[in-house]
């Protein structure tokens, strides 16, 4: 399936200028309108917009030289229109959605532009995979540029992903129509050590006249940071304090605030602006990763300007904040996120600017959502088979695939374990006393079994190790083949036959996630897109990652967003210890460190 | 004579990389310094900065790390450094100088970086001419980039130029490395009337992802200034007053503010910003002409930047209108325009962010420039010869081809006169009563004769008409091969047979200035490369260009900056009228107008 390709300002130009000198008319114009401009920061009262061929023609004081009987005029009595609204950094997959079915449960929200990196399905099916993800979001009626992922392996030699990514196939991307940079540079530490992989992947982008999206996850702000910065990355979201993002914006870099499902980093960051007085055309809103129940329930970069203003920020400077701040940084300023002549006619009538309510919502013209109705066709790609196949893990696995044997002797161990903060990316290195049965070492007291099955390859890997923190008791496992960034299967439980079950369940359905109880599947969330996404509405899904959310509530854990914690336990690029299919990693040096202490 | 590229970042990032790591020193380091950080706007103060390959490596508390022996260590002892000036509109002929010279001039002013539109040597010399100037400008140590010309002849059908540039020469054009964008879309009713030649060379920019000029020089703010505006120019230096600011900005356009030898086009925009709280972002300093005598005695970029704070702009965002605001425009905020990592090392050491002294200017790490002396090559072209020999007037003048013959047996005359108006480019219509005398019409009172001689093609022609408001008296003549915007000679007189003898003097030298009193020579200024231009020091010729002043005082001529006005008599894109090789031309309608008036 292919789309011809959105008409370009130069390819529509005689008919912009005709309609603005109103030598022909336009194909619709809004009246009565109070016009915000992101180029100036104003309020227009009373003016008005005429739209042709997908673009805006004319905005001013009055439209009518622009109106004949075939025009559609919409008198939107004295409502705002605002641009559409831009997502600067997110990754669709978090949504475990496609990203057809993300832009259905968006676009209600007033999300006309998405700038994606499809890091995930990267690790799982390489540039291929990429490359489907790409497809599907240039199908889409709303713009979805895609970064090219930097990072497969996110840190190499750490962990083994499905497929890798190279310095050639990120030049091989930039000539793709949908690609608009490199995908966050996760491999900080690489950078800083000028890596000549990592910075071969940025020179072509850099070459190529695109945007190096960065990801410096460390509060280390001293040389190593100013190094990253010199290495080419030009923004980043991993920013979580106010030093954070006054840093990032005194190298140079724009700092990307987050507000995702487990991400509440605008409410400390934005300070710079609202107390700091900084010039906030540097500073861009981004969600980085939602889940389908927040998209269906709270929304998406509509939740995040909101939040931007209830923290204190003028409202149209949050609107800046997510339209043209971030279409200058993507050299797009000339493209969208302004209600201007030339740009791409994507924007939202609302009644208020501070609440933020999204009546309805045009993308290229076209009326695509009214008042949380998807008035749009959201036409999916025929995913390969290749795609629908990827949970290989080589054999069943059995009970005995995760014992975890006790040193010769012991009745102790001292076990490096790895523990789970509420509400935090970063997990704690904790040190436990675990007592030893029959030679094994099991789940005890507030310490749950953890593995890390190989899935890509089949090879029959099961790594094992313990996590805390999710505080489940009585006999469970939950499994998940969502789990970053090399997305191999990760099951949490208190009981090997459980675990062993978990692990065999999303084998049979191709991907997913699943909590069992007593040796009974409580919930099923169905991925059967590279183990990571649905094609389900997102309706459809939160649902059953609610009913999953209360299987897990019903297997002990109280912790809000459990899930989230769960699918970031291998994420080897963020403090301080994780899991891959290596081993056991201490993220603070980057190294692989013993399950056990050193008892002797 | 080439040079070698400039190394880019990718180029050099491994080096800043270890240079900011504290992995390698530095070449250069400035210690003790407060840094303005134009993306915060922000002093820095007691921030330290590295360079290295001639990049800023590192930016931030302490650059003790960042050096070794090897390293020149510059104790800047409390004074500010402040990124290069940026003049983001300009034509480097205005100077009558080379790019060499031209730069020469202005570094130690504190301009790195010149965005100049050789426009004039365009109408003389075609894509040749603007290809030689490119290349000197690439010659130099500070970053002059070309902004291809657009309209030669800026208006079709009412002169006739030395050479065309067709969309073709603009495409082509856009391959060459110092190719920014496209020049100023003079031709502002061909872009309203969508003329498919403008639309061309628009499409063969913007689809070269460069930046395309405006020049929207007309009070009206109606349907034709947004149908200009959907054309696609994405900035405009022409705005007079606030309102003009304010509507291009809404447009989404930039507005350029021009303070050049004879433009005062700041201190009335500027209040968008001082008095309407206008975001500042989308708002650029320009120079677009200086003379000579304005860049030895007054200054540059420095002197529009004090002026901006003169006019109550804070200086921070005085400095980020000639910094990063035009690095953003023209998409080049990742290289310049800022102190920043992997940005060109260009920056000025300053004692006083208001007064703005130049100290010790930096282009690309190198010493430039120390307080007014400079300190770098500026190396010349070597001018082929077809550039140096461009007077072709046809024949040898004589005053009988000034004679203006009366209608049959008419005493007098209503002739249609143009009016210079003082410190202003637009000119006045004036009808005059002329007297005829042996069926002659000569000067008389404040009315002096003008010719157009065209000097292209050698055709022999000469246009004659009148002229108003220089008050010269006495037997005289000036004539110039600088004649904005298709550079044929204009010679200006109250005597015919003067009128002859400077023309043919301008043929004898190759172009440039002179001033006949009593059919002797008071004043010249030769400019022999393309009659637009000299290759000697800016002192040198700003030095006879004041004699040129004086000559004209002597002629009884006491206007202000009136070789300006002169030499822009026939510019037929600014109202009302002017004089070209095919006739009087009225630039209100676009179409030539009767010498006389019908005296039915």
């Amino acid at each position: 399936m292919t789309q011809t390709p959105f008409p370009t300002w130069p390819d529509v130009a005689t008919d912009l200028i005709a309609v603005a000198a109103g030598r022909a008319a336009a194909d619709k114009v809004f009246r009565n309108a109070k016009v915000v401009s992101v180029h100036t920061r104003e309020v227009l009262d009373g003016w008005e917009v005429a739209v042709k061929s997908g673009r805006f023609a004319y905005v001013g004081p009055s439209a009518a030289h622009c109106i004949d009987d075939q025009t559609e005029v919409i008198n939107i009595k004295g409502q705002f229109l605002i641009p559409g609204l831009c997502d600067g950094h997110m990754h669709i997959e978090s949504g475990m959605l496609t990203p057809a079915e993300f832009a259905r449960a968006v676009i209600p929200h007033g999300t006309t532009s998405m700038f994606t990196d499809p890091h995930e399905i990267a690790n799982v099916l390489g540039l291929d995979g990429v490359r489907m993800m790409h497809d599907e979001a240039m199908l889409q009626a709303i713009n979805i540029f895609t970064q090219m992922p930097s990072c497969a392996p996110s840190a190499p030699g750490l962990e083994t992903t499905g497929h890798e990514i190279s310095p050639t196939d990120v030049a091989e991307a930039m000539t793709w129509p949908g690609i608009i940079g490199l995908g966050e540079m996760m491999n900080f530490p690489g950078v800083a050590n000028a890596d000549p992989k990592m910075l071969a992947e940025i020179a072509a982008t850099q070459r190529a006249g695109k945007t190096v999206g960065g990801h410096y996850a460390s509060p280390d702000l001293g040389p190593a940071f100013h190094a990253y910065a010199a290495g080419g990355p030009a923004d980043d979201h991993e920013g979580t304090c106010v030093e954070d993002a006054v840093a990032r914006v005194r190298q140079g870099m724009r700092s990307m605030m987050r507000l995702g499902s487990a991400w509440y980093d605008v409410e400390s960051q934005i300070k710079a602006v609202t107390e700091g007085g900084l010039d906030p055309r540097n500073f861009i809103l981004c969600t980085d990763d939602c889940h389908s129940g927040t998209l269906v329930n709270d929304g998406h970069m509509n939740r995040a300007v909101r939040h931007a203003i209830e923290c204190g920020c003028d409202p149209l400077v949050a609107l800046q904040m997510a339209t043209i701040n971030t279409a200058t940084h993507f050299g797009l300023e000339r493209e969208l996120g302004s209600i201007t002549p030339g740009r791409r006619a994507d924007l939202i009538v609302t009644s208020d600017l501070t609440t933020l309510p999204i009546g309805q919502v045009y993308a290229r013209g076209d009326l695509v959502a009214s008042n949380g109705d998807v008035l749009c066709d959201c036409p999916h790609l025929e995913w390969p088979s290749a795609a629908r196949d990827t949970v290989h893990m080589g054999k069943t696995l059995t009970e005995t695939d995760f014992e975890i044997q006790a040193p010769e002797g012991a009745d102790t161990v001292v076990a490096n374990v790895i523990g789970v903060i509420e509400n935090q990316a970063p997990t704690k290195a904790v040190k436990s006393t675990l007592k030893v049965k029959q030679g094994l070492i099991g789940s005890q007291d507030n310490v749950c079994q953890i593995a890390l099955v190989e899935r890509h390859k089949g090879t029959g890997t099961v790594v094992n190790a313990f996590v805390t923190g999710f505080d489940y008791s009585g006999e469970m496992a939950i499994a998940s083949t969502v789990a970053h960034d090399s997305h191999h299967m990760i099951v949490v439980g208190t009981d090997r036959k459980n675990m062993a079950m978990a692990a065999n369940r999303l084998a049979e359905v191709g991907g997913g996630i699943t909590v069992f109880q007593d040796q009974a599947e409580l919930a099923l969330v169905e991925l059967p897109i590279a183990g990571l996404m649905s094609d389900a509405p997102a309706k459809v899904v939160a649902a059953k990652a609610d009913k999953l959310v209360n299987a897990m509530k019903a297997c002990g854990c109280t912790m809000n967003n459990a899930y989230m914690q769960h699918s970031l336990l291998a994420l080897v690029v963020i403090p301080e210890l994780r899991i891959s299919d290596l081993g056991l990693v201490d993220v603070r040096s980057f190294d692989f460190i013993p399950l056990f202490e050193d008892t002797e």
